[in-house]
């Protein structure tokens, strides 16, 4: 895992002009919001611009191509975790961590994933930033609830991180992605509330 | 869940030569390995066409845009689980089920679907040969599962089977789908393996 193919020009300071703050995200934005409406395949920078209101030019002092576009909109929506904090018992930290998973999917974070998906299979910059910002940080408080809760006695040592992590993020994301939702549902929260109790049993817990 | 949108072309009888099986074969591989290598996005007929050794004027009287040709790899890839059969007991029936999903993760249909999931997010064709080759045959043999386990009185009644679908199906999916692997590994066989374990305990089985 390196950071080798991330462009960095989406950070690079910017010659002349003052980068417009305001501009960007308007820019972001539209970006996220036609991925949502055509997809990867059907998004153009002309109709990105249009939509933030910029100039086609404007777009390109900022962003040199369809590709670099979407990937700056996947470093702006795919959203952190938030810091692992000990909520002082496995149940109550493993609802914590279920609920922030799942509001980020059930947001812009989870629809971005969706739409970049595939053509991540295929992008190796685009695959780098999904892994650094969805795969590794699930991982590290995964296997840090897992650490304390062993450590308070409340499961059996030796779990497997890697598996406990896919059982966290896995069934949110298929529920959430292969299941048609009514506008303004959230199965990504529905889900991790329904899960909850069958994740505390297969980890043994003794409040299960 | 009706099949409204699914346009029956692909399936009508075709007018003048009787169709080839041999080259409506390699038109779908030749989709499948396009969308392998460059998504929906890069995919064009004139690719497909030239790989499968046929004109462009013989993909057009067959499958009239891409759009259409991709709709007809999907219902070719996207294979079926096979029939539900009781093996006896609930750990043997769940690694069977797991087996079977695995094995078509790490193959075509697995390719496939990480192609075409965020296309699918727009397009409702796509969305409805999904639900119907993924969704409805996982869900229907999960509650076939469980209804003989607690019959058997291996696990306690009254399980949420849309959640133990997911269960089965999540992990694997977002194993294979966001973390990368070497060629000629089989992430989804891995995970079903790791995975059964904890899948018992979540159950409550008395064999876990």
């Amino acid at each position: 895992m390196t950071t080798d193919h991330l462009p960095d020009a989406p950070h690079a300071p910017h010659r002349g002009r003052p980068r417009d703050a305001s501009r960007d995200r308007a820019l972001m934005d539209a970006t996220l919001t036609e991925l949502q409406l055509h997809g990867y395949s059907g998004l153009t920078t002309a109709a990105v611009a249009r939509r933030a209101g910029v100039s086609t030019a404007t777009l390109y002092r900022r962003w040199r191509s369809k590709e670099d576009l979407v990937l700056g909109a996947s470093q702006t929506w795919a959203e952190e975790l938030g810091p692992d904090h000990d909520t002082g018992s496995l149940p109550s930290d493993l609802a914590a961590l279920l609920h922030d998973k799942a509001a980020a999917l059930d947001g812009p974070s989870g629809r971005l994933l969706r739409a970049v998906l595939g053509e991540a299979a295929h992008n190796q910059a685009l695959a780098d930033v999904l892994m650094e910002q969805f795969v590794l940080p699930l991982q590290a408080r995964v296997e840090a609830l897992l650490a304390r809760a062993a450590d308070r006695g409340e499961i059996p040592p030796g779990q497997d991180p890697l598996v406990v992590g896919e059982m966290v993020i896995g069934p949110m994301v298929s529920h959430t992605f292969l299941i048609p939702h009514t506008p303004g549902s959230r199965p990504g929260t529905d889900m991790a509330e329904r899960l909850l109790p069958y994740l505390l049993r297969a980890l043994g817990a003794r409040t299960a």
